[in-house]
């Protein structure tokens, strides 16, 4: 179907949800409410490597309202999608980091939780412990785990994570310069705005948990699975969500904890995160020190590239702690090992691309620099690396990088605009900079139900929670389009695991290409059922018919049409649906980003102002041009805010995080945000529902490495730690 | 399918819901809160027919925290299911009887919007009015609609119900023997548990209604309607409902109300019924006259019936006011001519089996009284006239009325008991009697969704509410029946329109044969894609695979399994979905019954005890059998009280309900209801799924006569006019 076809797809609509959004009346999960509810929280360890000898929890019991306290000892609940290298549990002895659950309060109000936290008493042993990746993989370093502090990788054991294709050696041979660099990048917290809340309730032997969660099937699966009941005695309920940008994937410790305090009291318990509990007690994104060696052509043609890094991911393991910034470069030949390593550290994980803005940085300032010092302009050195065929070998389903550059570098005025690094005169300092991004797409299982009402309208039944990305739009703009009912007629149920279909979850950016074949297929499904009833209206046969814009009509001779209200008018209602689990045959797919930033460095602060800013996509079709710029916008600015300004601290003598808060954590707010503008190019995948590919998490990835090129046109230095804060801008600038 | 070889269907099984209802976990309409909800009352007349002239609610408005005031006047929303004779509005002016809605009030809480309805000023102008529906028929009546008095009957235009078949005139010549005679019952409300209650929110255009309906997809059809919406903007919640026995069917004037309020203030709005407003506000069962003739052979064999009737369905029609009691029975000639009556009273309508108890009183009494002026023993009597083809001319799907004729004489010990009318000694008088009833049962339009969770537990999405009569599990029990998954993997959500699909409601007995089939049907499509998924594992051909118990299975070679979980294990889910729409062709359903009752009257304080009470019913396969003993033994009850105690008494000189309480109105309880032996006698009905009939009102139908004619025998005197109160029989002994 050409683009120029659809009737919803590829317009700028609201989404369907805004007014109840914006009026206050959608419910989060920390909005809701049940008579006799308990309000939970959490105590958390001020050591980061202890065994806890005991914990009397006398004194807490006997405050007035307090109903129940677990911990390791009474409530021994594997959390299995929480650690991998080894079993973790909701309560773990010993304690592995600074702000380690110790135990949970349930009590009829959050103060008397709070003060309740207070009186329970621990007797903690120190153990040795260690804060820095490095140090931590070296022998003699304390174990934070029996077999040591390397991760468990790719496999079930631990090892580093390898990756190779091509021939290294001959790559390096065959290169004319041969450059090495070392790239660090910090722990950011991925602080989106809605703080963790969980709500349990028991009814009977059924469990239902209003999550706040990424995915509530696979929530569901979790909590199931550590509970010990079948899918079918747990319910969880999302149908608003206020952001997670991957660490509420799945279900958390938190969902497990209400869950097991609500059986305990037989009470609904809410447990809500304070936004310290949100910094400390989940994770943010894995730090990261890149060691990168390439051998390049004369030209700047990339020969071979080798990366050796180490990621901390923390005290306990809930993701790869991968780097994949080399994505999106044409290398014929490539080694990498990572190792990601375990340190009395907030765990870090998921956070939107997890392995890529890190290694984006990296390896994009490296080739920056290695244009730089070649004397290659870096839009000529992208253009030229650009990548055609993953690893070398597969073809992608389709790829637009080329024309994301090109148009992006036009929009921008790359050719009038740049210049040597560090030519701009003045105390403040223009510079322009650019980078290449993007992400997997894929295809995998989703499933999806319709039903079409007797009027006609028409009712979507899916599992996406919508984490702000207008997941919830966008599947009804899918059924509009594939089932020929405007929009406004159809109404969508969302995020219930008893009533709305699997669906994998918004993480990996998967909900559309996962779930959108599904709500096509399902619309196929009930439009048989349709054509089925309208045939004899029509007197033609079913196959005959076709239905738009709420009209059945004869394809032969669209005159011959019934309104769908009449075409389905006896048939009280009939039901679309499908279960798709499409896969790529040797071909693989990507979504594609270049982005361009111009920055003002203000020489005498070190204030790094970013004023312009050009985002090239290609995600493929885009289905709903508004949340698919406002995403792109966001991701940009949480780059923005990665390369500039976060870091989560952590004070070296007591290993206490020091700035667990939006304020201290200097997330970047509208003050710190430039106007983005958006360019999609849109190819049609032929994979992709209506053409569509991934387009979440690609913004963020360019994001950072970008404002970092820019920094060293302006400036003509290199920063290669993050954050780049005024101080080192200062220091490089003053030098 | 023979019935032995049944895994789920036919046992003894608690209601699925049962934990949430006993533990006050199950929210019924009423107990529904938002915040911010408003309560809303409603203001009635006192006149029974008046023109309203002028209403003023300007002080009524200054009370702090009234909210909104709607009337006839500012609020003129037709109530299309409210009324047929003429357009009735929520508010009509005229009003047409004592009780008729005049204004409603919504405030901050209940007892001020009370105190406000005090305060709104109505000047009424009078007008003549009529209480008697014999009087009403007469051509000087005060004419309640511009076309007098006749409601519309079975057509548009006011007319009388008629029916006839075979040949009246030739039937009562062939008679030896014609007997006449005219029976009366009076009004009587449902009574229903749960009084009524709606609340209504508004979420930008899109309506929620949490209702207590017997139908979920026609409320919301008829909100639709009433509101000018889109099926899909109007969304009818009803997961709990405690009781309508008809008069909660589709919407009602108070749903509609409460979504005007809500809408006029912005708040959600609560309306919820006093008992009193339960009594007059709704309706009851219509009060008749019932004029009979019947032309009998010597041997007991009727040859032709003629009845002629006046019903009095109130101020508004809403169901048809007929008459069916002769349905039992094989009548080769038959004429009937009922006149369905407005009058200035509480309005008169759907109660369970509507046409039915009110005329099988009229006419077993009659027969019973024929048998006795002839000699013939009742018990002969019944069952040489019991019906064999319906009009005498097509067959039944299945009959046992003979059956349960037979095994219910048994059992009772007719033939030991019986004696002759008054014949028993003392001042406490032995009575035995019987009667013959039962209900229509048809297949129509039903939907259902059933999703199979990747462990092979199951999800049942059906729209039905659960009016009291266990629908909820019976569903359940069908799905695993048909799925082949143990009841206790199977989970049921229900009556929520925006999830459930369509359901006709529980109205009419239609519950089970209309929703029933398609269960089934959507197993039987859920399985299909199960032995897709399961073949190649078992190395088979999908169509030679059967899942019975949780397992896949080779046909023809069963050791050949796999546990469902395994077989869905990688499907993520999958889902079946139906609508089917069965239909009869040439033959007619029936579910059939006899009752017997032994019954103590003392001459002494005209007080009538049942003592004994056995009620043998054919209704097919019973699916559950212990909702279904239940259900029998709640419609003799209220047969008992509506034979013995309940009538609404109107005051003559001012028109309004005296009685309008449950005390009052003199509802049994628990200590006059007795032991209630029940019998099935299950054929195997082709049309029904698994063999089921209808069953929710076939057992108040015979109850009412069962218990005349057994004081009838107890006392030799027939009471002709219900109820058949301590007076009356004091004043007839004592004669």
């Amino acid at each position: 179907m050409a683009q120029q076809q659809f009737s919803t797809v590829g317009k700028k609509i609201p989404r369907i949800d805004a007014y109840e959004r914006v009026t206050g009346q959608a419910q989060y999960a920390g909005d809701v409410q049940h008579p006799g509810m308990l309000y939970a929280c959490v105590l958390r360890s001020p050591h980061p490597h202890a065994r806890i000898a005991s914990i009397d929890t006398s004194k807490a019991e006997k405050v007035p309202g307090v109903k129940a306290i677990i911990h390791h000892r009474n409530a021994e609940v594997r959390w299995s999608s929480g650690g991998a290298t080894a079993p973790r549990y909701i309560f773990n002895n010993p304690v592995r980091y600074v702000g380690d659950s110790v135990a949970a309060v349930a009590a009829t109000d959050r103060h008397i939780a709070e003060d309740a936290l207070g009186l329970i008493e621990v007797k903690y042993e120190n153990l040795p412990y260690v804060l820095d990746a490095k140090e931590a993989l070296k022998p003699d370093a304390p174990k934070i785990y029996p077999k040591g502090n390397l991760s468990v990788g790719d496999g079930s054991t631990s090892a580093p994570i390898t990756e190779q294709w091509g021939d290294l050696e001959k790559g390096f041979k065959e290169a004319d310069r041969i450059f090495e660099d070392t790239y660090i990048t910090k722990h950011v917290n991925n602080a989106q705005l809605e703080r963790r809340a969980s709500v349990a309730k028991w009814e009977g032997g059924k469990l239902t948990v209003w999550a706040s969660t990424q995915g509530a099937s696979n929530a569901r699966r979790d909590i199931a699975k550590d509970l010990g009941l079948p899918l079918s005695k747990v319910r969880v309920i999302c149908k608003y969500m206020g952001g997670g940008f991957g660490n509420k994937n799945q279900a958390q410790d938190y969902d497990l904890m209400a869950a097991v305090l609500a059986k305990a009291t037989g009470q609904p318990v809410k447990l809500e995160f304070t936004r310290e509990d949100d910094f400390i007690g989940m994770h943010g994104r894995w730090a990261s020190e890149q060691h990168y060696k390439a051998g390049v052509k004369k030209d700047g043609t990339i020969t071979a590239v080798e990366l050796n890094a180490v990621t901390n991911v923390g005290a306990y393991r809930k993701s790869s702690g991968n780097l994949s910034g080399t994505d999106f470069y044409q290398i014929p030949n490539f080694k990498k090992v990572v190792n990601p390593v375990h340190t009395n550290t907030v765990v870090a994980a998921n956070y939107r691309a997890p392995a890529y803005p890190q290694s984006v940085f990296g390896f994009a300032s490296f080739l920056d620099q290695i244009a730089h010092d070649m004397g290659i302009n870096p839009l000529e050195m992208f253009l030229k690396n650009r990548i055609r065929m993953y690893k070398s070998k597969s073809p992608f389903t389709s790829n637009a990088l080329e024309e994301c550059i090109v148009e992006g570098a036009k929009r921008i005025g790359w050719n009038e605009k740049w210049h040597k690094p560090g030519a701009s005169s003045g105390a403040k300092k223009h510079g322009i900079g650019m980078a290449l991004g993007g992400y997997p797409f894929r295809p995998g299982l989703g499933a999806a139900t319709i039903r079409v009402n007797a009027d006609g309208t028409a009712h979507l039944l899916v599992g996406v929670v919508d984490i702000g990305t207008g997941a919830k739009s966008t599947m009804a703009i899918i059924a509009s389009e594939a089932l020929g009912i405007p929009l406004n007629q159809i109404q969508v149920t969302n995020g219930d695991t008893d009533v709305t279909p699997y669906c994998v979850g918004e993480s990996g950016s998967r909900c559309t290409s996962f779930t959108g074949p599904a709500v096509i297929a399902a619309a196929e499904d009930v439009r048989r059922l349709i054509f089925n009833a309208a045939a004899p209206q029509l007197k033609a046969k079913p196959e005959d018919l076709d239905l738009k814009d709420g009209k059945v009509f004869i394809k032969a001779n669209p005159s011959q049409s019934l309104p769908l209200s009449r075409a389905v008018a006896r048939s009280g209602e009939l039901i679309g649906r499908a279960t798709t689990n499409p896969a790529f045959k040797g071909v693989q797919g990507k979504s594609f980003a270049a982005h361009f930033a111009e920055v003002e460095v203000d020489t005498w602060t070190g204030h790094v102002k970013v004023t312009r800013y050009v985002a090239a996509h290609d995600s493929g079709t885009i289905l709903n041009r508004l949340p698919a710029e406002s995403q792109i916008k966001g991701g940009v600015v949480q780059g923005i805010g990665m390369a500039l300004t976060e870091e989560l601290l952590i004070d070296r003598p007591t290993a206490i995080p020091l700035n667990p808060s939006y304020r201290d954590a200097k997330v970047p707010t509208h003050l710190e945000a430039p106007e983005v503008e958006v360019i999609f190019i849109e190819p049609y995948d032929p994979y992709g529902p209506f053409g569509g590919k991934s387009l979440g998490e690609p913004p963020i990835t360019a994001a950072v490495a970008t404002v970092g090129n820019a920094i060293f046109n302006a400036t003509g230095k290199r920063f290669k730690e993050l954050p780049i804060t005024p101080d080192k801008i200062l220091h490089a600038v003053q030098v």
